[in-house]
């Protein structure tokens, strides 16, 4: 085991973290190690990136032999602080809300979807892949009782900034934004933005340029 | 205007383009021109990374005054090829797949999505946020018929590698893949991957390690 440092890897690293997990878990029903040739080359990646990532995991590899599957899996889950289930609360049941609900394997990636909110009166009561849809007046009693500290915005964009000020004011540490809005949140409140015009862009210009060529 | 380079501009950049194009358009109802610095500031960047990205667009500020915005926007649009439609059809019309084809101003961002398809008989003929369900079966012909060069990927993930072989047999060069699974696809098709479990890694290791100090 390597300490571990007081600083944030590098966001490109953080997020090919889920990609090896699902091809750990996949490999660690064959064997009890992987070497990282074999991991870069399942993910289409340069070894040395896939070295540079597992050290992170905090995981030494043995020459010839690879990295130990399970403690691997283990290091990469206790990076990401996916071996504790963080309490989530939902706000916005349309269909984006929806398909989030319905994402499978989120308790997998460490999060566990107490409830969602709507003000919406058709559908409060109603209950969502086994998540029940409650009142928005009802949110931040909830997440002040269950100490919950993430929340997942997925309303329409008018109404996020006073989402993400409701969820604030009840104590939520860390915003998953599906709204186009950048959100004002004090300093200590993370902020992960998922902007589909984001992924767009990066598709578009690659058809573009081939096009032009 | 620089000359246009042959090489892909980095993928950060392209995905900060979205995000210009959005505090320019609101930029450009009060003013003529936007200087580097105040864009940096509404976005919370470094001036510096605006600049350079801007020279992405070929258009060059002047010094004191900033940069046109009109001609930034279109330069923008241009390199993203979001100054001509593209069109596209997204396969697997389930929340996922509601929830984008409800996602507001696609045109804004270059993308006509002509119809969905579904093999679900009881989604198949129904109209969703004003674009028709077909069948899956009339895919293939569509897409070669209207010459369609963007395909976007909703359905479970089990079934996500024999839509992309059908929409690749049918002339598709750019997929959106929406489900986690790592798509074999020939080298001349782009594929962007959009994994929630990347943004939910990106969160949560901000949140542990803020919980650990």
């Amino acid at each position: 085991m390597t300490e571990p440092s007081d600083k944030l890897p590098s966001l490109a690293s953080i997020k090919r973290m889920p990609m090896y997990l699902r091809v750990l878990k996949r490999m660690s029903e064959g064997t009890d190690f992987a070497s990282a040739t074999k991991v870069a080359e399942e993910l289409g990646l340069e070894p040395i990136v896939v070295r540079k990532d597992m050290e992170l995991a905090s995981v030494i590899g043995r020459p010839g032999v690879g990295y130990p599957i399970k403690d691997l899996i283990g290091g990469i889950e206790n990076l990401l602080g996916w071996n504790n289930l963080s309490d989530a609360v939902l706000v916005g049941a349309g269909s984006l809300g929806t398909a989030i609900l319905g994402y499978p394997g989120f308790a997998n990636y460490g999060m566990n979807v107490v409830c969602a909110f709507d003000t919406d009166a058709s559908k409060v009561g109603k209950t969502i892949h086994n998540k029940k849809v409650l009142a928005l007046s009802k949110m931040a009693g909830l997440v002040e009782r269950m100490h919950v500290q993430m929340g997942i915005i997925t309303v329409p964009k008018e109404a996020a900034q006073e989402i993400a000020d409701l969820m604030v004011a009840a104590g939520i540490r860390a915003i998953w934004n599906f709204t186009p809005v950048k959100l004002a949140v004090p300093e200590q409140v993370d902020v992960q933005n998922e902007d589909l015009a984001e992924g767009l862009a990066a598709l578009s210009v690659k058809l573009t340029h081939k096009n032009k060529r």
